[in-house]
């Protein structure tokens, strides 16, 4: 993806909130860029600051459908898809187009990279180890994942597409990468996304009860948006077609330990309430990332703290857009004295 | 499904070795029954016996497509998804379809089942368990797939659509019901099968060289088809629609032994030779049938030696329909030895 002028790359997904960040990382390498979303749950105003960039295009449409002609017709060098629902909240409103999101989405885009010669990087996630019982997870590990239960639409689609991804690269279809996704974080995420980072922020920041599911001891090892980004270019520029890299940060904390971050960071009056943990809710996510380290020479650089203070930075500034006229306009003051 | 006069069935993959038996047993009890198949693997011979059936009809269709007129204006009682290739040689000839049987075949049925008020029984497998690291493999264990293998577009697409069917009972959608099927063997197997019960007779009666993977030591768990049927019938009939049910042979033996008792029942002169295990081929396969017993009152009563000996025969009889005429017509006379 270095010297990436002749790049011609597709990003379904691209309004979400990684997906937004690759095209921006893409735009600045030099790539010619389309992004493709339903914005079921990517957002327009993730690419807003693109309005005027001769090099960036985006389409509305969904995956599961035929692909419109805009993109059937072009000539892409390279396909990212990054189309799904991340979120539980999310992915769970509609568990039939989640699935078929994965399975027939990511078939529909496999079939554009063989018809284009284009190849093909699937987003999968570390969801496919379900409730993980080898710590941290490597990427030859199976997984715990329950297929009947209410998050199997997420992790069993992912693990279908991963299935056709790979039988697309055996049949010689396809020139394939597969990223397993780990708890990402950053500016861009949906304040209503449901996942900790950006709950905890949220209502750190607007003096809401902080929840916490179940004690607080479960762990999660948490990505800057950047690092993963990185990540995802060098996955997509190495020869590491032989199976899945997992991508995110091996620095594990317990969701109590983030809470008092966040608070202490914003300075926050909050309560924090316990809620009881939803069902499948994984107790410990690790990345094991010997393979990415290896292959891809590559490993998240950005300490959590300075991640933390740019995202809290980032949604105090949204709230402060989104807020009524009479509340103050701009950063709150406990934000500028966390970033300090 | 006892008294099952009122009863108007569908069974998709209906010309199929388990769905051609399963009519059978249907229409036995009374009921009205539509095969549903793509004859990709399903074979129009299975279903002649019926050509003056009234209560029968079959529709030529795969599942993947829209249904046809024929299928979705009729007022189905009872949704019987068979409709998959389910042996390695015949799913991974296709991968790509092979999953979107399962998962896009899956939710055209359920939505008919939906659209109709039926109860929907999918046929699921023990192959959702993967290589087990638990023995024998109760409902609950969660399985060892790789979802990156040549074998993950069954596993994985059979696993993708119990989550889709279980998706469908939690919205209330439509009243669902779902069989793990473990080994099973009877008359009505493709020759071409690949599977071990009919390579070892066909090999066995044709004195070709039979073919063992690996040194044989591997185990399974043959339930005899009228057994399996008849669990079917029972699951569709019970109020079981809290989770999938296993329906299998908990006698377990080693490939090796299954050979031995083969070549002596049908006086072979074959040789038996070793070829190197296929990738993923699980080591150990046996059903926990405890819930079947509990929820359904079913388990197995047909003997192995009896229900091989019914297989042999019917194979024999295959063999000699097949042969070309200058080879003796009937039942070669090493099986009426055999079956003595």
């Amino acid at each position: 993806m270095r010297n990436a002028n002749a790049i011609t790359a597709l990003v379904a997904g691209g309004a979400g909130f990684i997906g937004s960040h690759l095209i921006d990382a893409l735009l600045a390498e030099g790539a010619t860029v389309v992004s493709l979303d339903s914005y079921l749950t990517g957002r327009p105003e993730n690419l807003r600051h693109l309005d005027h960039e001769a090099r960036f295009d985006s389409v509305h449409a969904d995956i599961v459908e035929a692909l419109p002609a805009r993109i059937s017709r072009t000539r892409f060098s390279h396909v990212f898809n990054l189309a799904c629902a991340a979120s539980p909240p999310h992915y769970q409103a509609d568990p039939e187009h989640t699935m078929l999101t994965n399975v027939l989405g990511t078939r529909n885009l496999l079939r554009l990279a063989e018809e284009t010669g284009a190849r093909f990087l699937l987003t999968s996630t570390s969801e496919v180890y379900g409730d993980p019982e080898q710590h941290p997870q490597r990427e030859a590990y199976r997984g715990w994942v329950s297929c009947t239960g209410p998050r199997a639409c997420y992790d069993e689609g992912k693990r279908a597409a991963e299935t056709l991804t790979f039988d697309y690269q055996r049949a010689g279809r396809a020139d394939v990468r597969v990223a397993r996704i780990f708890n990402t974080y950053g500016p861009r995420m949906r304040p209503d996304d449901g996942r900790v980072v950006s709950n905890v922020i949220c209502q750190a920041l607007s003096g809401e009860d902080v929840t916490v599911y179940g004690d607080g001891s479960q762990t999660r090892s948490f990505c800057y948006v950047s690092d993963l980004v990185e990540g995802l270019m060098r996955l997509m520029a190495s020869d590491a077609d032989d199976g899945p890299v997992n991508l995110g940060n091996p620095n594990e904390l317990t969701v109590a330990d983030l809470v008092e971050r966040v608070m202490r960071m914003t300075g926050s009056r909050s309560r924090v309430v316990h809620r009881p943990l939803p069902v499948d809710d994984p107790r410990r996510r690790k990345p094991d990332i010997g393979r990415a380290k290896a292959r891809l020479g590559w490993e998240p650089v950005v300490p959590l703290q300075r991640g933390l203070e740019e995202t809290a930075a980032w949604f105090a500034d949204e709230q402060a857009r989104s807020a009524p006229p009479e509340r103050p306009a701009g950063r709150p003051a406990l934000v500028e004295v966390a970033a300090e």
